[in-house]
This record gives structure tokens, C-alpha cells and sequence, in this order.
């Protein structure tokens, strides 16, 4: 940050960087040490960016007609906002540093908007699906600790959209569907019916998605399947995992893929018997997710 | 940007840093280099600042919401993200790198939201005031370029807030007053009344004037006079001149405030000869502002 931008005069760099120590003794009145810290780093890194890339009027008025209409398509259903931090990566660098790698634990990624508290329980084996589109998809797995202890009780939560790239959320009525909670045997085992992730856009009708197009990226995320996984004295998991093969894995829209989420989705034939005996007239796939939970912080 | 953050394992730091090249890449697709260069300049900066600071998730759910507010109290009179970028001094850094140093060149200092394009036409030693409240003040000056040579017929408009604090396109009908342009002459000389500047807050009723309050900083402007002075063959210069004195000028809440841009606003007592003979009842000031202009670029 302290590095010197396209060569300038001496008093010219001497104005710049008197400039930056003035707004950051600005600050000197803040009696919360915390809220100082984040916004003396915001000023640092904001003024070493201006002075680095050289910014140009025309473009800072750019940047504050793109925030603008970020912020007019925003809504209580849309957060603009969210869509802009995902595509640069600051929500999976966020989810990073407050996840720190520990052990064997598995990685967390990006939340999402689509999670709805209160999903409807099934019984472990039980179907999430409720009648969304989608392949039959057989999800069985462990919970454990990085003790390599089972977590009995553990509560998992799974979301996903159907076949059609919706989330039960995005349509129309107010059904509920590809969504659902369970909790693991005493041997910290768990298994469900849910339906073969397929990828989709994030929403890229505005600004985020003009930027995407702008920039020769595509809107796309690689085909995932949401978890939440909380026990207590466990860290709370949030992740997904992601589906061996999809094209899409390298250019995940949100960099949500981490190489330990992606996972077999093995394909099975029309007719091939099930783990658990249902009969389903076509094809279905089947994951294995073995969960490793670290321990609470503090 | 590659300073090691807070002590971190290196399993940790590796996720991070290899999180980091995986979005920059995402931007090798751009088919425009400036482009790439901005968004690839912003990532760095927002990723080392999201692992500097070891930004909570509660954090950055704060500053969602805290865009999503700017957004929303936005419209076409109001720019809270203009706002924004005055109080972290990010417009004025944008002004300082657009406006290099060059010899004696005048300094420039924000534009600000309350310019209008057409302001009424007044001659030389006219008062451009219009009955805005406050005390006339006699401003003279000369423009000219860095090898002293004056420049005549300069464009030279100016513009303040009242004695109230408020600029004419604040008022709730749609008089002008307190703005006001004309042209030097043939010695690139200029003189005008206007009124003595007087301190005002910027708008503070919204997600900025809050922020400012949390970290216990004052929204109050030193007092200012506007100027845009420009001509052909010249770098238009955008600035202010300030009151020597101001007990704000410390604190300017956006940071506009330059030393060389201090100028002693001589106080007169109510009956001394103004310098056109012109009647006044009460007190009333004077300044010198002696402008200089950079040549124009390219």
C-alpha cells in the first residue's frame, strides 16, 4: 500500500500522501478501536487504488453510476450488493478468513440468498425434493469431529435448486421444495433423497450482471448442492458440494468451488436397485459427503 | 496488498492467496486492458483488505446494508455515494491525481453536487449575490498561466452558499442567487461581489451523516467560494477559496481544504469606501484570489 503509483513529481506524491494522513487523522475522534481499524484500512486501501490505477474523473463518476444502480434494483427479493461482493470473490474471501483451516475440517463456502430458516425435517433416508424437477439423487455420508468422533444429533440443513436453475424462493407460489432438515444417527450418519445439482445464472438483469458481460464472464455457477451443518461445540458449517466433471467448476461465478467440495455424483442406470429399495422409473445418481466439523471458537 | 495479514497457518494463507489469483484470473476473458486493470486493481485491494482487517461476517453484513441504505436515500437530487467518497476523502483524491502539480498552477479542490451549468452572466466588479442573505464581499483577482503571462477573456464562474448554509438549488423555488459568471479582461483581471462564505454541514441525515456520528466526526464544511475557471489551451481548474481563520479548516468534512487556497478575507467596518463606491449599510469583507492555470493536457 505504501508503494509508489506511476511515477509523479515529488510534491505531487508529497500532496497525495499528506491527502491520505488527513483523512486518516480524521478518524483520531473514534472511541471504537474496532471501527477505526476497518475504516482507516478502507481509506488506506480506497487511496492507494485511486492513486495506483491513475482513476479518471470519467471513471470515479462511472463507479458512482454503477453503485447508484446497484442500489435502486435492490429490493427486499434482490440484493445487488451480495451479487457485487460474490463476483469478486470479497464474499468467499469473507467465508475464508472466518473459517479458518483447521485439522481435517471440511472448507466452508459462500452462503447464498436462497437459505429459508424452519425447512421442513425428514427422516434420515427421507426425500428433500417435494416434487421439484430434477434426476433422483441419493446423498449419504458421516458427520465427525477432527477428533475423528462421530457427531450424533448433528443438524443438517440442504438446499438446491431444481432442474429448472430455481430455488423453491424464486417461483411463483409458495411451495417448498429441494429444501429440507435432518439430523444424524447415533453413529453420525445421515442419507437422503434430494435431485442432481444442475448449474444456473446468478441473477444478471442489472448493473452486476451488465459488469459480468463487460468483462467476458459468464454469470454462471458450477451445479452445487447446499449444506448447513451445526452441532454444538462444533463450528457451524456452511458449504456445498459440487459435482465431479461440471465444465463449470473453474468459472464458478461466485469462486464458490473449493477442490475438497467437488464430489462423484455417480450415474446409475434406469432400473439399477436403490440404497434404500425405491422404486424410480429413470436414471438417479448417487454422493457420498463425509462432514468434518472443527471445534467452536472461543 | 501482499503484506502477510494477522499470523495465519500456512494451509490458511494458501487458501487465501490461491482464492485471490482465481479471481484475478477471472478477467483474463476482458477484451478492454483498462478495464481489467480497474477490476483487477479493486480485487486485490478488496481481498487484502477483507484479510487485513480479518473482516467478520457480521461486518460485512453491516456494510451490505449499509450500501443497500446509501442506494436507497438516493435519487435525483440526493447522492449519498457521492457523499461517501467525500468524507474518505476518495473525491478529493480523485481531484488531486486528475490535477497534477505543474509549476505555480492553483490547486484544485472538489467539484461538489451544487454547480450549475448557465450561471447568470454579471461584468466585471458586478454582484452575482442576487439577494442571497449574507455579507457582500468584494472578491479581485488576476488569472494567468505559469510563465506569468495574464489571461484574458477567462471564463470565470462562482458559486456559495448563504448565509444559511444553503446553496439557490436548496431553496424550495427555483431562484438563482449566490452564483454567478464572467470574464477577465484584456489583463486578465477580475473582480466581483459576492457574499463572505460562511460554514455549512453536508447533507447528514442519512447512512453517511450516521457514519460520520458513529466515528465522532463533524459533517460542517470550512466556509468556501467556488470557483471553475477555464479557457482555451488551459487545464480548467476546479477549486475553492477558504477563509484564513476558519476554526473549520482543520476539519473540513471532506477534506477540500488546501493551504494555498487560505486567503484573508479582509474585515471592514460598516461606512469604510468600498473599492467601487458602492453603498453599503453594514460590515462587509474582501479577498484576493490571484489564479493561475496549468496548460491543458495532451
Amino acid at each position: 500500500m505504501t508503494t509508489t503509483p506511476v511515477a509523479v513529481s515529488a510534491e505531487q506524491r508529497s500532496r497525495e500522501e499528506q491527502l491520505i494522513e488527513r483523512v486518516v487523522r480524521s478518524f483520531d475522534t473514534c472511541s471504537d478501536p474496532r471501527l477505526t481499524e476497518l475504516m482507516v484500512g478502507l481509506v488506506r486501501h480506497v487511496h492507494a487504488y485511486i492513486r495506483e490505477v491513475r482513476l479518471t474523473e470519467e471513471e470515479w463518476n462511472r463507479a458512482i453510476g454503477f453503485l447508484t444502480r446497484c442500489g435502486h434494483i435492490t429490493d427486499d427479493k434482490r440484493q445487488e450488493f451480495i451479487l457485487l461482493s460474490d463476483v469478486l470473490g470479497a464474499s468467499m474471501q469473507t467465508i475464508a478468513v472466518n473459517n479458518e483451516a483447521y485439522g481435517d475440517a471440511t472448507e466452508a463456502t459462500v452462503f447464498g440468498p436462497f437459505f429459508v430458516e424452519g425447512s421442513p425435517p425428514v427422516p434420515i433416508g427421507g426425500d428433500i425434493s417435494n416434487g421439484a424437477a430434477g434426476e433422483p439423487c441419493w446423498v449419504e455420508g458421516t458427520v465427525s469431529d477432527t477428533d475423528g468422533n462421530p457427531v450424533a444429533e448433528a443438524l443438517i440443513e440442504v438446499w438446491e435448486a431444481d432442474a429448472d436453475g430455481r430455488y423453491d424462493v424464486q417461483y411463483d407460489d409458495d411451495r417448498t421444495a429441494a429444501r429440507g432438515r435432518l439430523r444424524t444417527d447415533g453413529r453420525g450418519r445421515y442419507s437422503f433423497w434430494a435431485i442432481t445439482p444442475t448449474p444456473y445464472p446468478i441473477p444478471h438483469d442489472g448493473p452486476v450482471g451488465r459488469l459480468l458481460q463487460a468483462v467476458g464472464r459468464s454469470p454462471m455457477r458450477a451445479s452445487h448442492l447446499h449444506f448447513r451443518v451445526s452441532h454444538r461445540g462444533c463450528r457451524t458449517l456452511v458449504t456445498h458440494i459440487f459435482v465431479r466433471g461440471d465444465e463449470l467448476l473453474g468459472s464458478d461465478s461466485v469462486f464458490g468451488v473449493r477442490d475438497s467440495l467437488v464430489k462423484d455424483f455417480v450415474q446409475h442406470p434406469a432400473g439399477t436397485p436403490t440404497p434404500d429399495g425405491r422404486q424410480i422409473d429413470g436414471t438417479w445418481s448417487k454422493a457420498r459427503f463425509d462432514i468434518v466439523l472443527a471445534p467452536a471458537r472461543g
